[in-house]
C-alpha cells in the first residue's frame, strides 16, 4: 500500500500538446496538486481545467490548493531556492499524507516538461524522504519545442550545440552560437549584439500566442515593446526565444 | 489549391509519447514519407507502422518510401551534409508532385522532435523553394525529455545552463556544468573526468530501454560494453546521455 504521484508534463499551453501517456496518468489521478500564485493564477488554472476536462473520461477528481512558502527576495539565489524547496516539501509531505488513501493516487500537472526549470521534481525527491510515495514522470512538449515549431526552425544548426539558459545567465556570460532563453523577464537579449537573429514567442500554443523574429538589432526593441503591452494586458506572460550568434 | 506538408514529432519511441495534436495531423495525412536506411529500418519502420495503426482512425493512407543518395564521407563535413540536402530535396520535390494530388496531405514522421539534430526541416525549407507547398511543424517529447523522465531528474541544476550537444562537440570541447549529448557512437563520455556523473539511456521508451547512473569512473565502461552488446544484438542503438561535472 503506496500512495502513487504521477509527475504530468501537459505542454507548453495548447491542450492538443498532451501526450497519450499524459491522458493515462490523468485518468489515473484522484487529486491533482497545484500551486498558484500571483497574477498568472486565473488563466493558468482555468487551461489546467481545461485540460482535466477534455482528457478525463470520469470526473471523479479533485484540485487540491497547496499554499506556496514566501520566497526570500534578499540574500544568496541558491539558498533562498533551497530553503523554499525544503518548506514546500514540508507542506506536500502533509497534504499527501492527509488528502490521499494509503493507495490513493495523487498528481502535480508541469507546464511543458517536468525536467526543464521546474521546481516539482526536487521537491518530490526530498518528499519521498518524508513519506512513503512512489512517483513517475510523464515526459512533456516543452516551450522549447513550442517555439521551434512555430517558427518552423531547428533548433540546432548542422552538428552545432544548443545551450538553454536563462535571462540571468545569458547577461552574465554573454551568447556563443546558439541559446535558448528561459524565464527572462528582463529583455535580456537587448544586450546581445545586433547582429544576433531571434525567433521570440509569448504565450506558446494558446489563443494569446506572439511570434516575432529578426535580428536583434531590427526587432529587439520591438519585441520589448509588445511584451510589455502584453504582459500589462494580460496581467502575466511566459516567453522565450531562441538565439544564434551572426556567422 | 496548394499541396500540404506535416512534419510530425511522434516522441522518443514510445508510441504513448504521441500528442494529441499529432493525431490530428496523422489522421488529416494521406501519404507517409519516409527515408528508412541501414540496419535500424527494420525496427523502426515497425515503431512508425505500430504509431499509424494506433492512432489512425480511417487507414487510408499509405507508406511512401523516398530513397536516400550517398552521403559524402571524406571532406568537409558541413559540404557533404549541405550536398546531400540539396540531393535530397530534389528527390522530396519530385516525389511530393508525383505521389500527392494538388490538394493533398502529406507527412513526415520524426522521431523526437523535428526540431533536433534532423535535417527534415531544412530539406522542407529548400523544397518549398522549387515546389509549391504549405507545411506545419507539430512538436513531439524528444529523447531528452524521455531519458529525464525515466531517471526521474531535472535537466539543469537551479538556475543552470544546459549545453545540448553531440559526442564530437564533447570530445573536442570538453565539459563544463551540464550537457546531454546525443547522436554519440563513440562513449565519448569516456573523455570526461571520472568524477563526472552520467545518466544514460538507450532506446528510451521502447521495451528494450536500458538505463544506467552512476559516475563515469563508476560505470563508464559498464555501459560502453553494454552499449556494444545491445547494439550487437539490435543491429542498432538510440542513446542519449546526460553529464553533470562533479562540484
Amino acid at each position: 500500500m503506496t500512495r502513487r504521484i504521477h509527475v504530468i508534463g501537459i505542454g507548453a499551453g495548447d491542450p492538443d500538446h498532451v501526450t497519450a501517456q499524459a491522458v493515462t496518468a490523468l485518468n489515473d489521478t484522484q487529486v491533482f496538486f497545484a500551486m498558484d500564485k500571483g497574477a498568472q493564477k486565473d488563466d493558468l488554472v482555468a487551461l489546467r481545467r481545461e485540460i482535466c476536462r477534455r482528457f478525463i473520461r470520469e470526473p471523479g477528481y479533485r484540485f487540491v490548493a497547496l499554499p506556496d512558502p514566501p520566497r526570500a527576495k534578499d540574500g544568496d539565489y541558491r539558498q533562498a531556492v533551497a530553503d523554499w524547496h525544503a518548506a514546500r516539501a514540508r507542506m506536500w509531505a502533509d497534504a499527501i499524507t492527509a488528502e490521499l488513501g494509503p493507495d490513493g493516487v495523487g498528481a502535480f500537472l508541469a507546464w511543458g516538461d517536468p525536467s526543464l526549470y521546474d521546481s516539482t521534481l526536487r521537491i518530490l525527491e526530498t518528499v519521498a524522504g518524508q513519506v512513503d510515495i512512489d512517483y513517475d514522470v510523464i515526459p512533456g512538449v516543452t516551450a522549447i519545442q513550442a517555439l521551434t515549431a512555430r517558427h518552423r526552425i531547428p533548433l540546432n544548426d548542422v552538428g552545432e550545440p544548443v545551450l538553454i539558459t536563462t535571462g540571468r545567465q545569458l547577461r552574465e556570460h554573454g551568447l556563443a552560437g546558439s541559446a535558448v532563453v528561459m524565464l527572462d523577464a528582463d529583455c535580456s537579449f537587448l544586450t546581445c549584439p545586433a547582429s544576433t537573429r531571434i525567433w521570440w514567442g509569448a504565450y506558446l500554443g494558446t489563443p494569446h500566442e506572439i511570434l516575432m523574429s529578426g535580428t536583434v538589432g531590427e526587432i529587439g526593441d520591438e519585441i520589448a515593446r509588445l511584451r510589455a503591452d502584453a504582459r500589462a494586458r494580460h496581467g502575466w506572460i511566459m516567453d522565450t526565444y531562441l538565439l544564434r550568434s551572426a556567422h
